[in-house]
């Protein structure tokens, strides 16, 4: 699993077929999808595009990871949101598939609408979330089939804590892979990592370089920014490298894999140019040191901000 | 369930008969034991002396909680460990038994050392704990037995978080009753509480008062007293009680039950004399502003410090 994928999360869809596209020119060769990010059609053009265009010689030289919504947490739906999201990115399997949340949501027929969101029925009088009760063991073993049919390679979670992943494990047949959750210097996680490492689980970070995509979200305030942080300008200025990369670098050097996004040019070559520099130990704890549980993604707060559903998973 | 229980964790075994007694013939109706705290037979004998001495005319005039230990999760064990709490207690149910922690341990017999503690075996030459594979479903499925037999009048869950709870949710016949966990205005969840009443869990707070039992256990230091906080004491003075019976009285109007413990007979009567009184909503605002996510008893920090062993559960 390349540590470096290219996020694919907020991609507006009309320019992601040429952002997904150039990013594999820059060197990306892991994609970081999920249905839910509702552009895996556009994703999967800018893959043919890149085929086309010489960057890659086949799908093959790509590790893919998607993720499954919300809404397909039964154990009927599973398959038919793969092969979805399999038709959508134009292949036949997934290197990696998540389980996006651990929010079993009521089902959503996807010939009504998809990707089906957060909201049950976005018509209704008052729209609103509607959980349903699916047991990750459900969900986790219709994963399973198709991990043994080769429709995804390795399956894993995200947004799930210790607590559902002790409770996975003691009844799983296949364990999970990866886990992917928030990480950056302001949500650093360290305990969480440490548990993951002795249970063999890689740990991948999202949103690693902070705030950035929660402002317009409403989760978190401009200046909230780790890029803007005095230690994190002043490493890098030491190291002649940008904050990003020193962030992007920290985040390496402890063991996770990241999934930055970027639609800029100039930044898809510069987050993955983080291997010519290394970060001295006193680098490394004071980044660390900036850490102060702050999280951006929240569905506790950020379903109650926008649809007036409380759901917290964090607590 | 009466709102106030007796805590009975660390009431020393020389003297928990005596002080359950007094508790009980001070108006206690609600015991909070465990086989943990290693003092259930003294606990029944304090029942027995206080039915003898007219404090109560039966043991049905009592609420009792007990706790399924970390050892005793696997199906075959459960009825077992609940029937040795019983025959300790010298009653023929419980009203609450509640799953201690998230944190299946290897078998102990009973027979070998009981209650068994968290290391595995104290006798080796590198004593620690060993985790065991097993589900909540398992061992939840056993409790719902137990239930059914009337063993039991209700089943819960303690130190679980929102993940767990939901699968368990998902997948139960017979739902928790109660969540027991650590609440104090240093730690105050709210939408943690807030969850549970949307699922119709009672929530009893253990630890109402704070650090106190945690500063021997090197958790917490002396100086971290919410009962010192200035707003604590000026509400005090204000209404004429003591510190703790305003951070009771916090506990209890803002919905929650609560555990609160002591051996000395004066904080007995003090502890629940807390009905006289009523504090006012910026009075309970103040109170619920001193949280600042202290929490003190973590076995991803205990179990560290007392046996080195890494046994998250709160990440």
């Amino acid at each position: 699993m390349p540590v470096l994928g290219f996020g694919c999360w907020k991609l507006p869809e009309d320019s992601t077929a040429e952002t997904v596209c150039s990013a594999i020119g820059s060197g990306w060769r892991h994609l970081d999808c999920a249905a839910d990010y509702a552009n895996e059609k556009q994703v999967g053009e800018g893959i043919r595009l890149a085929i086309e265009r010489g960057h890659i010689g086949s799908r093959s030289d790509l590790f893919i990871t998607s993720k499954l919504w919300n809404n397909f947490h039964r154990r009927e739906h599973v398959g038919p949101a793969l092969a979805r999201t399999l038709a959508d990115l134009g292949t036949d399997y997934v290197d990696l598939y998540l389980v996006h949340f651990p929010i079993p949501l009521k089902y959503v027929d996807p010939a009504v609408r998809y990707p089906p969101g957060w909201i049950h029925d976005p018509e209704a009088e008052a729209p609103r979330m509607e959980e349903d009760n699916v047991t990750l063991a459900e969900t986790w073993g219709a994963l399973e089939e198709e991990c043994l049919a080769g429709r995804c390679r390795r399956i894993g979670l995200s947004n799930h804590n210790v607590q559902a992943i002790r409770g996975l494990l003691a009844g799983c047949k296949i364990p999970p892979a990866v886990l992917q959750v928030e990480l950056h210097p302001f949500l650093t996680q360290e305990k969480l990592i440490r548990f993951c490492k002795s249970r063999d689980i890689v740990v991948t970070g999202f949103s690693p370089l902070g705030a950035g995509s929660y402002v317009a979200l409403g989760t978190a305030a401009p200046e909230e920014s780790v890029l803007r942080e005095e230690a994190v300008k002043a490493i890098a200025s030491k190291h002649g490298v940008s904050p990003a990369q020193v962030i992007l670098r920290w985040g390496l050097q402890r063991g996770t894999t990241l999934v930055p996004k970027t639609t800029k040019p100039a930044r898809m070559v510069e987050n993955i140019d983080i291997f010519g520099f290394e970060l001295a130990e006193d680098e490394m704890g004071a980044l660390s040191g900036l850490n102060k549980g702050r999280r951006f993604n929240d569905p506790g707060v950020f379903c109650e901000l926008a649809f007036g559903s409380f759901c917290p998973i964090y607590e």
